[in-house]
């Protein structure tokens, strides 16, 4: 049995980690601000990582040897730029050093699709990024401090023999997502009857449930792997197909209201997954219909 | 007056920044943890800026608002890859994080041409690297430290709305070198009349004296220039021209052994200096040979 420590343990993507990390039989310690709720762990550490004592508690009451690192701030709308990013930069870092000379022995932190450049002249029109090819060259504070964090934790472990591995996270949905985001935000429109405005249509990203996102970090945990490795499906889809998909599952397509990008700049950032697929050795279960399916019926069990 | 706090500050380029701001007409606050020794500054504050408490106990007592930060592990051979690299990226962040909390304004922090890519398949075969169109990709703990705590904190301070400026240092020489590096170690070898071996011959890099180095540390200081500035000549000298330029120095040619770069893999990496001339307003005083002479009668004098 594996004693992990996850914090940020009651965020949308904590949540799913810390049922995949159970489901394989580890002993799973979880930590946040607050109190556990119905998040089921084998031990819950109440602790705030942005004081410097909370810390250096909280790694020796745990005293786990595999650290799951995601709290970050998440302030939506601005969280990418909130100046809290230097703040959790450095709980970051203060975490990983006192968790390693505790006797950690494995990390792996969260990190975004944010670090890696989205200019197509960069990464190339069809907007596949991979891990060792692709540059990191954030533009947001978020993009920058994750890039500055775990770029920074990567070649300081490689030095002291942590084992440490960085999960660049590209765009989970699922339950328990920010009310903000697009799924939820259309699903939600549509199941009320309003019109759905939505943005940025012909954007393309990666788009992957939140429990294949957590089942992905559970795996990359319990590899050996490190470094950076993308989390994502794989498979690009335009902002105005996962609202399609929407429309069609609620059957109220008639209620979108589809703009392109503003500016005309358009994105398209989609992960190559070799690293997730053969070096850790994981597939994604869902694909993305089944996955907003389930998406939409929770939303709906949850509004009524 | 401007009130500055220098950390370092009796580091090799920390007492050329000294003198240079003092000449500015600067109150000059300094710290290290040690004394100030023969450094002279306004006011001297001992700190060990890797203890959080010293870092706010240090900004209270300096209550400055310009912050020249020079102080990093500097530990010779070792430092590129040193453990502590971690432990300065974190004091860095939370000295730059407390000195904006108390008021301060304008802060320019010591980065490296480390920070570059070296390559010259990225950079070009003539090696010159410039801020806004060179990939800053580092490949030792060293560089990607400097670049991860720099970057985050250009990212930061334009969020927060602190004045905040890279210095990206080259290859600074002069008095008070350390013994292990080029310019010191094959001149105490020629005054011994010793045999000289130097390494790395065919490289090229961008050699500034330091007294030049501090007088553009605190031009930049002085300015409102953010963002990396490089810091260097703007000429490529070879590790041979340097070694050969002593030996004439000196008068002993005859005891140089120059060989080339081992694995055949040559660097070359010089500043363009555009900004630092043209934005900051800032010309070194003094070319190469006059910069060698001057520091070999400095350590003739040193050695007698």
């Amino acid at each position: 049995v594996t004693r992990v420590l996850v914090t940020g343990a009651t965020g949308f993507v904590g949540r799913a980690a810390v049922a995949a990390l159970g489901l394989q039989g580890h002993e799973v310690h979880g930590t946040a601000r607050v109190t556990a709720g119905d998040v089921s762990v084998d031990a819950w550490h109440r602790a705030d990582l942005l004081d410097p004592a909370g810390v250096d508690r909280l790694v020796q009451e745990s005293a786990c040897t595999h650290l799951l690192h995601l709290a970050w701030t998440a302030e939506q709308p601005t969280y990418s730029s909130d100046p809290a990013n230097l703040a959790w930069a450095r709980a970051t870092c203060a975490l990983v050093d006192a968790f390693a000379a505790a006797g950690g022995r494995r990390v792996v932190a969260a990190g975004t699709c944010a670090q890696y450049s989205w200019d197509p002249d960069v990464i190339g029109a069809e907007g596949f990024v991979s891990e060792a090819v692709t540059p990191r060259r954030p533009t947001s504070l978020y993009g920058r401090a994750k890039q500055a964090t775990t770029d920074l934790l990567e070649a300081w472990s490689a030095e002291t023999g942590l084992s440490f591995a960085t999960a660049l996270l590209f765009v989970p949905y699922g339950p328990f997502d920010r009310p903000e985001r697009l799924v939820p935000s259309v699903t939600r429109s549509l199941l009320a009857g309003e019109t759905a405005e939505v943005r940025s249509g012909n954007n393309v990203h990666d788009f992957l449930h939140v429990e294949d996102c957590g089942a992905a970090l559970a795996a990359l945990l319990d590899s050996d792997v490190t470094g950076p490795v993308n989390v994502g499906s794989g498979q690009g889809t335009s902002v105005a197909d996962v609202a399609s998909t929407l429309g069609r599952i609620v059957g109220r397509e008639d209620l979108l209201r589809i703009a392109p990008a503003s500016g005309g700049g358009e994105i398209r950032l989609v992960a190559r997954t070799t690293r997730l697929n053969e070096e850790v050795g994981f597939q994604p279960f869902r694909g993305l219909e089944a996955g907003l399916e389930a998406t939409v019926d929770w939303l709906r069990e949850r509004l009524a």
